[in-house]
């Protein structure tokens, strides 16, 4: 942490800062400059407020040069983190598709897509029961219902189930789910990040749609530093200025930067970023080249009737024409080590 | 809602969709034009769900022209909401100023703050008990024992209380709480949104840091379809590309936007907006001016020692300084009709 | 200028790091942390290019303590400039409103238009004659023809006339121009910046849509640095996300932010801004009220039938009105001292 | 065009604007529901001024719904163009990788890197001589003199030559060189777009930092409606929120709306969008997996000793490795038809 002073800083004010440092079990080296002074902190930085030393009269600007994540940090944890799922990998070289409908429908519709995303090579089947939705006239998902049919569509078909929380009270029932998502708008829900932290279960948690990368490692952060390591990445799009097509912008540069600063797996949503359902394949493919971990991708038996987000569905077979084209291209996307 | 067909789009599916638009109840008129053709739909639009149109194969773009919202919506509520308070009234005229320390800290602290704010000119005393903080490593406020702080200084002062909810789970906690605030990042809990909207508690809704205006009165009501009409909409800085200086980009004409669209009050934020102390006064004296019905303003017996958020917040004296520039320019400021 | 230097940097090369630091007439001074070592370094940094440092293998980041602009910059010139115009000041307590069509369209309408601003209390006639249109198909302004109109109308009324230039071919129509305007798409054509170096115009510099403080302050420089310091800055509105009702996000926390850093005036141009008529009032109250030293306003005798802009132009009637406003918030207006 | 009506619009002003849309040559055809009444126009309306309307006291909103671009649309004209500089083809299925150092510093250094690019594979040199930097005080290119060292690289290599011009009066300098760069900040300086529509000269336009996918198809239009079609579109990173790591957010998803909307080839910039040498490799795999015509890269011989953004250039060894995998990847990248 470098702190700037202010010209002319007060000589007893400075006395204080360097004391007060002191105690926090840090040291300080001063360097003095013509038209400013730095401080320079040496010691672990993580847990001074860089807001309360900025709020100093002394203080013109402070700025941290190490990373206030640790657990999630590749500096302290250079291997890649490998989540398992039902015997799926993910991380580390392994590369998995997530797909299934925005919604949960019914039995029948949830298990003819397990089923068609299944036979497409689809490793897991992802699908709403608690749906977040801007409107609160929109449907809402069929919840403890939708649930339960998930499980049936995972007995049939073996596929490990993926789908979204939306609030601690609602953790008991997500018992037999395989991996708990935590979507967009709650990336920064700190009291469930905090209850997810104390399961055991493999969580993908959704970059916010205006949140930096740094915040989404922070909430990565808040799930590990309870004990539950397990945290896959999922760009789904960030908001911009742009909106002529697409919902969103999706930042693939994303991939790299995440797999540089942290060892958790990185999956991209394509579906939500896009909003888009024939912008899916050229973002799948794009994302397997940057190198992703794995992609998660909407797929709906009947797209034009599905209760939500159809526009950005695929059908059964646009899925299986994605696949091959992400197989194909895996071997020579780019690699990371 | 305006339909734009695609270009030679298919005449069974077309007829398909004029009769599906029937069975909703509406009347569907069109307009065939050189390039494209257009389908107007007349009546309650409201429960249609646009993305289920735009997925259809022979659509090529639909454009709502009602707005999604209706109890927040000044079309159908003409008058201005007045919020009340233990007396204290906002909207429609009347304008309060909220104002307390980031945290709760002390007893000591929070009954100091309260009764220098009150002497100044404040209406309601504000301080967080639960604390959203990026970092799990930062601290997480006084949570249970900080409401009960709250409570002494509402006692001692009289002062009606406002403090953040961050949890359905918390809610009880809230029972004597005078205000409940949903904070930026929960704008789109939506379950803790329908919680809200079952108590008869005036809530203060804060803008998401990306959140559109539209976004902000969706979120609105969702509250008040819950039952709960008594909601105050706070706009506290969007996140842009601009961060040299300051925190967030203070959106003030979100002031007469909002109160076009809806008859709900207009509370700004400039502690949080701007993140700097010395930025707060011209920024307070700018909302009042531009119409706002309140402020919500960060105030410290001690602003360099403040557990979080120090850099933005005033001392008592600031504080009183402010709050004479602000009564000097209310007559002055934007009138509504 | 503090240098971040990776783990384990090679000594050798930091050595040859360290040398030619020296070189360029500066000093080192190095703190060695716990898991990263910084250079601070001491001296005039402004010509050092922060990239070339960036781009060295050791380094892992580089932070820029000091601003790059000095002519601009308030630390160097404490004392406000103020810019006049034919008589007119502009800025260190002396305010002023520019007013008129967004482009000239006869000299019918400009004449009547500078006679009923200048009734109604503005200070000068703007007026386009060269307009930027994003399409190619618009109307380009009356260019040179446009400029003799303004000039008759300035003959007229007295006005000072401000109307803005596209290209350096321009410049010689110009030499009766009162104030040179360089639009927000301009801000950073260099060339043209350096060009208006060389004259001896007051110029009325916009800031770009997506143009950070910093980049307009240094638009400036380019501008002073040629030896012309009579430059007017001028808010117009940035883009972001939000675009349902207003073209753009008028930000007026950058007056205060650019007083605090420069000693140029600050000009707001809520018609730009907003594109709105019916929100150009409440923000021009608030813009005087935050301690703007002028604004810059879009009147035209017939708004619906403006050829450019119509939508976001007063009536001479509505532009009166808001002058009225205007003078009585100004007493009570936010001072900088 | 739809034109939505106010509540209660007056008959008389809406006779006089169905009169008048008449007389422009369209058609209106009414559709009233029960909040809101709308006009469809029917005809051209490519000419229409959507704010003159717009400003209509009766009128709420309006809403366009063809795009206003004609020659730069590929509904007009479904064919892919195919630039064609030097025997090298862009476009419709041509694929070409432009490489070279951000400016022209020696004629050792500029040849140096054509023939080391060339021999991993480049089609085309690129080298800035007009450099439009932030500051300046900073290195403003060899202007006239690195335009004749540019021409000397080629005659050495035989790589067509790719550079930026800054302003019209440069043109003449330019009569050599084989592809005229616009740059970002550029993109709506319309002046010197006419200018380059009466050229006959490729023209590689890169999308400004905020600008929308609209607006660069209406920049190209401005290219274009003056007679020059041979338009290359250049996608260099886009302004948000996000800066921790790169400097611009890399908008991949632009190449399938490009390529959708237009007919014109799409080239990829991942050295300005990132800004960081480490990120280019993976973003050039994965623009070229999205389908992009082609890739401009910069190549600095001594990236350390750069002058200008030596931070983002490769090095010759580095370049040829991404050539490697740019053409392991191409026959698995998306395809449009």
């Amino acid at each position: 942490m470098v702190v700037i002073l202010r010209q002319n800083a007060d000589k007893a004010q400075l006395a204080q800062l360097e004391n007060w440092i002191r105690e926090m079990g840090l040291e300080s080296r001063k360097t003095e400059g013509v038209n400013s002074t730095i401080l320079g902190l040496v010691g672990d930085t993580s847990k001074i407020d860089i807001d309360l030393i900025g709020a100093l009269d002394i203080v013109e600007n402070v700025k941290r040069i190490q990373e206030p994540y640790k657990k999630a940090n590749r500096k302290f944890h250079p291997k890649d983190t490998v989540v398992e799922v039902g015997g799926i990998k993910i991380g580390g070289g392994n590369f998995a598709v997530i797909a299934g409908p925005c919604s949960v429908e019914s039995e029948a519709q949830i298990c003819e897509v397990a089923e068609a995303v299944k036979a497409k090579g689809a490793a897991m089947l992802r699908g709403g029961a608690f749906k977040p939705r801007t409107s609160p006239y929109a449907f809402q998902g069929m919840r403890g219902e939708g649930i339960e049919l998930l499980k049936e569509a995972k007995s049939k078909t073996g596929l490990p189930i993926v789908t979204e929380i939306m609030d601690i009270s609602q953790l008991p029932l997500f018992d037999n789910v395989d991996v708990i998502q935590v979507g967009a708008r709650n990336m920064q829900n700190f009291e469930l990040l905090k209850a997810l932290g104390h399961t055991n279960k493999p969580i993908l948690l959704k970059r916010g749609l205006a949140s930096t990368i740094e915040e989404l490692l922070m909430s990565a952060e808040y799930i590990m530093s309870g004990g539950n390591e397990n945290v896959m990445l999922c760009e789904r799009g960030i908001r911009t200025f742009e909106t002529a097509t697409t919902r969103n912008t999706l930042d693939l540069c994303a991939i790299p930067v995440l797999k540089e600063r942290s060892h958790l797996p990185v999956i991209i949503d394509p579906s939500h970023a896009t909003g888009v359902a024939r912008l899916v394949k050229p973002m799948c493919i794009a994302a397997t080249a940057a190198g992703a971990d794995g992609l998660i991708i909407e797929v709906h038996n009947d797209p034009a009737k599905a209760l939500c987000d159809g526009k950005q569905s695929l059908t059964p077979e646009a899925f299986g024409d994605v696949m091959k084209a992400v197989e194909a291209v895996r071997p020579y996307s780019y690699k990371f080590n």
